[in-house]
């Protein structure tokens, strides 16, 4: 053994979402998160992305731990899918492994170990002291960790924020950032998310206080909240109102139901049963005894939001009367859906009031100044921006550089880097097999897909199939030409351009002496000439396919 | 005749883009702009979205004019599908005519007439005396109307910010403005994009010393500027400081050739042509020497900017000294797209800098204090608010409400509505058909279109073919069933998925007797196994496709 830790960057570099690092000393490797993240447009009909796990297979037996910062999706959600091939325990909070565990009840045949762990809590695993690190973020149980092995202290941050006015009264362990520093830390992988944002991100406090206001001023309202259910810390803020204006609280959304409950079990939510009441039972109240709390601040369609804008959630009906409060913000890509729903909402009468418009949401990132201080306080011998995309990773290098730190000690990460490091030294020594894997429905498949290439394009210009049956003997046609598309041709134009297609196909194939053709000759002549013949009448390029059954 | 004044809003209400209005007074039309709107990722394949004209066409005969505020596609887009026909003059100033005309080349079978018209130029058609205003706005030569007829006067703002520091020297008439209210307005229609922005917007001229600052602090990098190209303004101030800074200009990206052309023949842009060179030429310069101007402020995969990043430009190579401004801000929808451009030139080693990060645009439409302002000056009777989605006119009633005005004369368009105007009153009359036309090629077709659905199925899971030739004598199947799958299954899936499938046909089959059955009947029974297989096999829902081949 040669006193160095191994780092392999598996996810969550040149991109948010999908976190996933492994460290690796000796025989023995420790994987900090495994999430996913959302396809986008460029990928239809993909339901989420994981990591590619390749390297953590081809060295399983090393790998000793899942250690968890918190339960958010980009940090959990791999987890099924790396669980039902490696087997090894998860470490995390007692709200990050319950958020785990309810995730794998979906996956019922993925079994699984897991080790609660509190801040100041020093796990030992081999030659690893992995100490966890309290932090601020937006759902509660968020830790940082202290990976400490012979080649030194190395800080991952996990997600954080700084709030000096936390709801749960315990706050970013600065203290024990800045007591490690002291002793010395020879790495820092520090969070990048909102790095391009100047100065403080708010307080969770300064929600509540607007939240309070907007109470106050609405009494005779019916009340709505939505927000992201794992946000545990706005749940309570706005419970704690829901109490003290005398309103009853209504969840509706099926992960609003399931977390706050959760939440409830596990003591990180405090709220009194009684004033919580079902649905069905919503008519007994008046508006103003009334405050509903949801999902779908993002704008998903299924959402319980997004349903009631739509007036298909049984049970309320929006109408003049009930005030919106999103106490959320768009995630980039999801702003038209969300500005559909608050749209929606507006158009059956309600009042809408959202982050553009007040400040009702606080993000869980560390802008600038925050950044800052951590950097102050762990004063790092080598850095590597990490969590963000290839932009963020830039701002953070120059953040660095501008508080004093020289270019030589910074290295930005990459996916599928390896660095090497020691008391004395950080060193980039090359690259493994890394990237996403695309899960759809039951299959997983990978990014140079042909099945996206293809429903690209059928999304594009749709499909065209040709079925042609040739007498082999004689070489005649038998019958016409069957001819069906899908998303080509508009209803109207529909019979006219399967008629001008079948003579289109009989006069090319009259052309040829088709005796004894070899039929992927004719498939492909086939299928050149009506891809011509649609692209001169529609300007469209569908997917052609021809058929030719030999008789 | 009764004296009244009829509006229909036929785009642009409850929506951002494809703007349309058309007045009527007795048997006179004239039709403010006609936009399009670029479609989003319902609308998978459409090419543009323009409005609805069965209105128009209706009245083919009384439409005397169109009315062109500006230059920009929300509002020229619609021209050469309405111009085909409509047969109407165009009036509108030279810069957006020129625009018009540039746009109409690609259509070389529209004939129009168009009559170039300036600030405080007063049009007269049948009844209607129409006034033109100078706004400021990001293109230049964009116009207010002040539309007089025997209902008095209404005013329609256009796309319109106030600039107290206007680049060709001549701001907002707010004089006129304001004399115009004096004199009395019967309706105001002003433009809310920016409503839910507080305070006022950026001036354009401190955009330019923000440039100037950026370009005094590099001295010795190659510089870029990615801006609209239609923002003549922008471009002028950046000419200016090329011409200051000594650096020699190169235009790059097929539309700011285009327009630096037409702005320079019209005199809205004075430049040095001495002063721009060829891109062939380009190496003849030092970085230092040297600025090259480029489209694809919004990530376009096919425009100058996003070719660079993708080292795809002939004769421009990204490298480390280079600098990149974007002087723009991504379109909401567009932000994905914009951010990879931006993260592949960071990651060929250039420096970018964009809106996030320092004040590099300004935006073209008036925020709350601007807004404020006009509705002070103008002190309509009645006020519509227009160009907006719901969130925005819902907004900009509540502005002007806190202004003074009363509810009951403020009325929320939406599309195809018409009101009655007069002296006295603003009634809503009624709705027509109106809605959106997709252009897809060289068809266009409806919202509810079955192609729009088949795609969208199509993008999300693909689609199957299967045929089966089946002997209707004896029943039984001849050969192999056939099957064709594209977007379902994965490659190293595929052989094994196949084989599956067959022999659940041929099973399906066997179960049935097939003698002189319907051809229909055997589809649907095999739409339904096929279909039923594949979801249980991939948790996918493809469009399955029977053909039945009887011999």
């Amino acid at each position: 053994m040669n006193n160095k830790l191994k780092i392999t960057f598996l996810g969550g570099v040149g991109e948010i979402g999908k976190n996933m690092t492994a460290f690796e000393y000796g025989d023995e490797i420790i994987v900090v998160d495994a999430g996913l993240t959302f396809p986008d447009d460029e990928l239809p009909g993909i339901d989420v992305v994981v990591p590619d796990i390749t390297f953590l297979l081809a060295n399983k037996d090393k790998v000793k731990a899942f250690i968890i910062t918190h339960g958010h999706e980009d940090h959990i959600g791999a987890l099924p899918y790396v669980l039902d091939q490696i087997n090894a325990p998860v470490y995390g909070t007692k709200l990050t492994l319950a958020l785990v565990e309810n995730k794998l009840k979906e996956f019922p045949k993925t079994h699984y170990k897991a080790v609660a762990v509190k801040p100041k809590n020093v796990l030992k695993i081999g030659q690893f002291s992995i100490e966890f690190i309290k932090v601020s973020h937006s759902i509660a149980g968020s830790l940082a960790v202290c990976i400490t092995t012979p080649a030194g202290n190395v800080i991952h941050t996990g997600d954080f924020k700084i709030d000096y006015e936390p709801i749960d009264g315990s706050m970013t362990d600065l203290q024990r950032f800045g007591e490690l520093g002291k002793k010395g830390v020879t790495l820092l992988l520090c969070e990048s998310t909102n790095v391009c944002r100047k100065g403080f991100s708010m307080s969770e406090k300064s929600v509540g206080r607007a939240l309070e206001q907007i109470f106050e001023k609405h009494p005779n309202n019916r009340l709505f909240v939505a927000t992201f259910a794992s946000n545990i810390y706005r749940l309570q803020q706005v419970l704690n109102l829901a109490e003290k204006f005398k309103r009853k609280v209504v969840f509706t959304g099926r992960s609003m139901i399931n977390i706050s409950e959760i939440g409830l079990k596990l003591g990180e939510l405090s709220f009194n049963r009684e004033n919580i009441i079902d649905i069905d039972s919503i008519n007994k109240y008046a508006d103003s005894e009334l405050l509903i709390l949801s999902t779908g601040t993002q704008g998903e369609p299924m959402s319980a939001l997004a349903r009631m804008a739509a007036d298909d959630f049984k049970g309320i009906k929006i109408g003049e009367n009930d005030l919106i409060i999103l106490s959320s913000s768009p995630i980039p890509g999801n702003e038209k859906g969300v500005y559909n729903v608050i749209n929606a909402l507006y158009q059956k009468g309600a009042e809408v009031i959202y982050d553009e418009l007040s400040d009702v949401h606080a993000s869980g990132h560390a802008c600038q100044e925050e950044i800052k201080l951590i950097h102050s306080l762990v004063k790092p011998k080598f850095f590597m921006p990490i969590h963000g995309e290839y932009r963020h990773l830039r701002m953070h290098k120059q953040l660095a550089m501008s508080l004093g730190m020289e270019e030589r000690n910074i290295l930005l990460p990459s996916l599928g880097m390896q660095v090497e490091v020691s008391q004395n030294g950080i060193k980039k020594t090359g690259f493994v097999t890394a990237g996403r894997r695309l899960v759809d429905g039951l299959g997983i498949g990978d990014t140079e897909s042909n099945v996206l290439r293809e429903r690209k394009q059928l999304s594009e210009d749709g499909f065209c199939v040709v079925i042609v049956n040739i007498n082999n003997v004689s070489g005649s046609v038998n019958g016409d030409p069957l001819i069906i598309t899908r998303g080509v041709v508009y209803n109207d134009e529909a019979e006219a351009f399967v008629q001008a297609a079948k003579d289109t196909i009989v006069a090319s194939l009259k052309e040829q002496d088709l005796r004894g053709a070899e039929p992927a000759v004719i498939k492909n002549m086939l299928r050149r000439n009506v891809s011509n013949f649609i692209f001169k009448r529609t300007k469209r390029r569908p997917m052609v396919v021809a058929i030719v059954v030999l008789s």
